[in-house]
């Protein structure tokens, strides 16, 4: 049985390769500043204790209802269905990287599963921190849509599921600052102008006097790389799932407007140098053999950039924000299909992006 | 009768831009470390005042003299000359830029002139610190055949001029360390392998030991930029030309060894290392779009070692050398036919030097 299972697991991780999220294509609205926005719901099945309560027997069979309940839903067919204890390290660490999966939900792996969707749009962590955590990712800022699709999927779900819900406190969840929509809403905003202009750290903390988060690409409590800064919604409590929403994109929109204004300042002001910064970080990546995934990010944060303002011509925004992904610890020991060390992995690594990008062989 | 000369002299500087000195071609032998080789012999005449004692009048007839004599050798034929009184700065700096000339022939220049042949292989300058500086120059490590050419051309020379000899002393010259032979042979290295491995001083130190010295790139009094050394012997007094010439052969032929160690070890030891800041510097050439002519030097010295290497295959070495030349400011300025500010100069040096390496246009 066990090896049986290993081959079906294997074939999906290779198909994984191949395949980029949706959420990567760089289209959408805004996509030349928006990589992509998020919508996270929590759940949790009535009468039942929160996973960091409940006994062994307890998950498991949290684990067989929710499973059970999705397998006759519509929007599930096709999914992929993994035990996280089944899962060896470089595989959870791939999930964690292509963000279907939180750092938190790769450990005490009792009763822990996970399910997406074909193009990773759609992904539910069971028994994480909630019962359920059902994330809709799309590419683009495009909220309403990415909360549209979460909504029908807790449709469906609420009528296999009795979910615990209170008519004061609104969705119960583990943690209490989660409670009442049980809903974060967030955006991946790539912000290089703001930051090569020095304003990013202003922008920053004016997000969050207004009560929202900024984070990095990498996920929770990671630092910015790339230029990449993800803002979500710190309160759930209060308001209706729509009203948050309208908070988000109305804060998001301030932002992209000041990035663009930003970009178009350095464009008149210091084109040559900006010109010089992008084509340099387009040299590098096309002819680096040895290549840190600290200084990628950064060379494709440059790259992107380069693409957004049409100095980069013929180059698809799409390949840049796969390459992301790619050039992760993980993804690049799946690719070689075996552990590398970290002297290995940066010569891997160079090979993979001037391979994707057609630069020296 | 000025404009005149201009016409005349401007046509000769654009047609230096589509040449390049035979020394730069990159061939003869063990070009893959040795640049070029190099003959100065000094020259007085007899019973005439050494120029820095000179007065005006004397100098005009100095001059006069001598270039009536270089007019009826048939070597000669062709060749460019140029009063340098009569040159703008930038011309001056152009000239040395091209190792035609000295640094301090560009100032005080009365009754100074520069006679230099089509290939630039042979260049004489006329009442720099001595009556005539003969410099003869060639691809590759061939002091013997350069030596032959810088001979016959004294022997041609002698024949119409009486040079001030002393049986005792030799060639007499304005600094007595010149005296004996007054000859100088020098070969210009490229050690590349010998500087990342931190052997460069050591070896430096010892050809210091054996009374020969090291210089950089552009001339005496500069530091060693784009890993080149020129090394050449200190005493032309007590040893024939051959003598001379057959110890810095040995000297050369041991440091050409030891660069070759050097390379061969780093090949083995960390050939990626290697590739990467190989490649690195090509992608940097070939996509910078502004860049200073020292780290353009530093680049050009790793891409060279790529060619030597064949880790960087269908590129003429000779390009590479070339632009050694071509990076430099009055070059700049007299291809773009203006005087050019640093900052103009490092954005037309970065698009020169795309468009010779066929980089981003």
């Amino acid at each position: 049985m066990k090896s049986k299972r290993k081959t079906v697991k294997k074939m999906e991780f290779n198909d994984f390769m191949n395949n980029k999220g949706e959420w990567l294509k760089g289209t959408g609205s805004h996509s030349n500043i928006v990589m992509s926005s998020r919508i996270r719901l929590a759940r949790n099945l009535m009468l039942k204790p929160f996973p960091n309560k409940a006994r062994k027997k307890e998950l498991t069979d949290i684990l067989t209802e929710i499973h059970g309940a999705m397998d006759s839903i519509e929007l599930f067919k096709g999914s992929t269905f993994l035990k996280i204890g089944e899962l060896d390290n470089i595989e959870k660490q791939f999930l964690i990287e292509r963000h279907l999966m939180s750092h938190d939900h790769a450990v005490n792996t009792e009763g822990k599963a996970l399910v997406f969707s074909k193009e990773e749009g759609l992904a539910v962590m069971i028994n994480e921190e909630d019962h359920l955590r059902i994330q809709v990712m799309q590419s683009g800022l495009n909220l309403n849509d990415t909360w549209e699709v979460a909504n029908s999927i807790d449709d469906e779900l609420s009528s296999k599921l009795d979910f615990a819900y209170s008519s004061k406190w609104g969705y119960l969840t583990a943690c209490p600052t989660n409670t009442g929509t049980a809903m974060r809403g967030s955006v991946m905003l790539h912000l290089p102008a703001l930051v090569m202009t020095k304003q990013v750290n202003k922008v920053l903390a004016a997000v969050s006097k207004l009560n929202f988060a900024s984070r990095g690409f990498y996920g929770e409590g990671t630092q910015a790389s790339g230029n990449f800064y993800q803002i979500s919604n710190q309160v759930s409590l209060g308001h209706s799932e729509q009203e948050i929403i309208q908070n988000i994109n109305g804060l998001i929109r301030q932002v992209i407007d000041q990035e663009e204004q930003a970009r178009q300042a350095l464009l008149v002001q210091n084109r040559p140098m900006l010109e010089d910064k992008i084509f340099r970080s387009f040299g590098v990546l096309k002819n680096a053999h040895i290549i840190s995934s600290q200084e990628t990010v950064e060379m494709l944060s440059m790259v992107r950039l380069g693409i957004d303002l049409e100095i980069i011509k013929d180059l698809d925004r799409g390949i840049i924000n796969e390459l992301f992904i790619m050039i992760q610890p993980a993804h690049l020991q799946k690719i070689e299909g075996k552990k590398l060390l970290v002297a290995d992995r940066d010569i891997k690594r160079a090979k993979l992006i001037r391979e994707k990008l057609g630069g020296e062989k």
